[in-house]
C-alpha cells in the first residue's frame, strides 16, 4: 500500500453489520475496495442484505455511485470467517463488550494472514485493553468512524500502546482515499478525543440546564445557530485565530474557574437510563417526541448529511489556501 | 410592537459602528427598519460610509435585498446622538469598558424617550453591571449577536437583575423578525450561555494539546467533521436523542472524572498575548500564517456564512418537524 494505493487490489474484510457496519461496508465499497462483510451472529445475519443494500441504494441516489450493482458485484456477505483469508485489512463493528470482541479477534487471527491489519471501531473500550486479545498486537488499532460512514469526512485513526506505527500509517495513507479528513493519535486517549470535547460540552450543557439557567431547546439553539455557524468552516483553534485573539486571555481567566468540574452523571441521564428512553428510536428521551416525530428527525438527518457532507468538502483547508473563494 | 409589528414604523439606533456595529445596521436595514447609527467616535466615524455600504453591497450580492440602494435610503449616519429622539430600540456596540459603555449611556438616554429599549451586544460584561449606568433601568438588557449579524440566526437575548419582562420580550417577537432564532435568558450568566458552552470546549482543547496527546490541526480536524457533520442541524440534546442514549450514562461516568478543571489561562495563550498575536489579522496566531493566508480565511468564512446561513434556515426544527425531508 503505497500514497496511492490500487483499493481494487485490496481486499477489506468488516465484522459486525448492525447499523455502523454496515454503512462502513458502503463506504469501502465506494472507495473500490472488494469487501467481505461478516454478520457473526444469526440475528444480525437475518435482514444483513436488506440492510446493507438500503445503504448502497441511498449512496446511488446520492450521487455517491453510478450503480449500485457495481458496488454489490465486489461484496461477500458471508457468516463464515474463512472468506475474510485474504484480506488486507479487517474493521470489527460489534457491540462493545470484551468477552465479544475477544472471541471476533480470535476468529479472524484464526484465518487471516500475520500482517493483515485489525481495526476496531470502537468508541467505549480503550484500544490497549482490547490489544493484547490479538496475535501479532502491533497490527491492531482503532479505525473510528462517524455515522453515515460513507458522508462524514471523519475517521479517528488510534493507536494502542503496543501498535507499531507503520501500520497506522497504512491505514492514514488509505483514509484518504476513503474521502477522509483522518486523526492520527499516536496515544491511546480514554474516550479518544472527538469524544472528549463533546463530553467537556455534555458537561456543561447540563450543568446549565439543571441549574435552571436556560431551556434544553435555548441550550441546544445557541450551540446550532452559534457555534454551529463557523465550525464546518474552521475548528476550535482557527475560530480563535479568526476572531483576533485580544480578548481571549482575560475571557478565559474570568470564565473558567465557573464552568462546571461536575465528575458524576446528570440527574436527567440517570432519569433516561430508568425509563429505557432510546430517543428518537422509542420516540421517549431528552426531548418529547409525538409518534412519529423521531422519525422524521432520522429523515431530516440523512437529507442533511449530504448537503453539509459536500460543504464540508468544498471548503476543505487546502481549498481555502488555493484561495478558490475570493469575492 | 405586536406580534407582528410594522417594522418600517420602528426607528431603530446602532451606536458604535465598527465592525460589529456595521453588520448590525446592515441587518436591521435588511428587515426594514429606519436605522439612526451613531459613530460615537473620531476614529470610527471615519470610514463608516465605506464600511457600511460594503456590508449593504454584500447583502446584494448574498440576494438578502433586491436593491442595496433601498437599505440605503432609510440609514442616518451621524455623529450627533440627538437623531436617536424617536427611536423604539437603541443598541450599544462600542468597546468592552466600563467607562466608555456608561458615558455612551448617559448621552443616548439624554435624548431618547423613556420607553425606548436599550440594548447592549457586550460578550464580556454582565449585563447586571451595566444597567445601573441606564436611567429607567428596566429597559436594558444584552442583545448579543453574531458576526455577521445580517447572515447568522443566532441571538441571545439576556436580562439583567433589574430587566422588566416585558422589554425583553418585546425583542425576542422583533428578533423573529430579523429573521433570527432567538433565544431569551431571564438570568444575567456569567459569559452568557454560548460562551459557557465553547469555553468548556477551549478548557479540554487546550488541554489535549498542552499534554501532548493531540496536535491543534487534528484538534481542530475532529471538531470540524465529526461535531461539524451534525451541529448545525441538531443541537447537543437532540443529537443525543438521535443517538439512542443508551450508552451515555455509562460513558459519562466514565469520561467526566478525566476532563480537565484547569482555572488558569493555558500558557499557548498567554504565550500569543505577550506576542500581541491578532490571528489572521496580522498573520499571527494559534497557526502559523503564510503572508496573506489570513485573508484567504477571512474571504473563504465570508463565502461558507451564505451556504451555512440557507443551510441552517432549511433545517429550522418547524421544517423538520413539516416532515419536508422525506426521501
Amino acid at each position: 500500500m503505497d500514497e496511492q494505493s490500487n483499493v481494487a487490489a485490496i481486499p477489506v474484510g468488516v465484522v459486525g453489520l448492525g447499523l455502523m457496519g454496515s454503512s462502513i461496508v458502503a463506504a469501502l465499497l465506494i472507495s473500490g475496495h472488494p469487501v467481505k462483510a461478516i454478520a457473526p451472529i444469526a440475528s444480525d445475519a437475518e435482514n444483513v442484505h436488506e440492510r446493507i443494500y438500503t445503504q448502497l441504494h441511498y449512496c446511488q441516489e446520492a450521487g455517491l455511485t453510478d450503480s449500485d450493482e457495481d458496488l454489490k458485484a465486489r461484496l461477500e456477505i458471508s457468516q463464515d470467517y474463512a472468506v475474510l483469508a485474504d484480506c488486507q485489512v479487517v474493521i470489527e463493528c460489534v457491540v462493545e463488550k470484551l468477552a465479544v470482541k475477544s472471541e471476533v479477534y480470535r476468529k479472524i487471527t484464526d484465518v487471516v494472514s500475520a500482517e493483515c491489519i485489525i481495526g476496531s471501531n470502537t468508541s467505549a473500550l480503550p484500544i490497549s485493553e482490547l490489544q493484547p486479545y490479538v496475535s501479532n498486537p502491533g497490527r491492531f488499532l482503532g479505525i473510528h468512524w462517524a455515522e453515515p460512514a460513507f458522508m462524514t469526512r471523519f475517521l479517528e485513526i488510534t493507536c494502542g500502546k503496543l501498535t507499531m506505527p507503520v501500520f497506522a500509517e497504512r491505514i492514514f495513507t488509505l483514509a484518504h482515499q476513503w474521502g477522509k479528513e483522518p486523526t492520527l493519535l499516536k496515544k491511546d486517549i480514554r474516550g479518544f478525543i472527538t469524544n472528549r470535547l463533546m463530553y467537556a460540552v455534555y458537561r456543561e450543557i447540563f450543568y446549565q440546564m439543571e441549574s435552571g439557567n436556560a431551556t434544553r431547546e435555548d441550550l441546544d439553539k445557541v450551540f446550532r445557530y452559534d457555534a454551529g455557524s463557523w465550525m464546518t468552516l474552521m475548528g476550535v483553534f482557527r475560530r480563535m485565530d479568526y476572531l483576533g485573539l485580544k480578548d481571549y486571555a482575560a475571557a478565559l481567566d474570568n470564565i473558567f474557574p465557573q464552568l462546571s468540574n461536575a465528575a458524576g452523571v446528570p440527574e436527567m441521564m440517570q432519569v433516561m437510563v430508568a425509563e429505557t428512553a432510546r430517543g428518537i428510536h422509542n420516540d421517549r428521551g431528552l426531548y418529547p417526541y409525538g409518534p412519529g416525530e423521531g422519525k422524521q428527525w432520522d429523515e431530516a438527518f440523512t437529507r442533511f448529511n449530504l448537503e453539509i457532507h459536500s460543504l464540508a468538502a468544498k471548503y476543505s483547508e487546502e481549498q481555502v489556501k488555493g484561495h478558490l473563494y475570493k469575492l
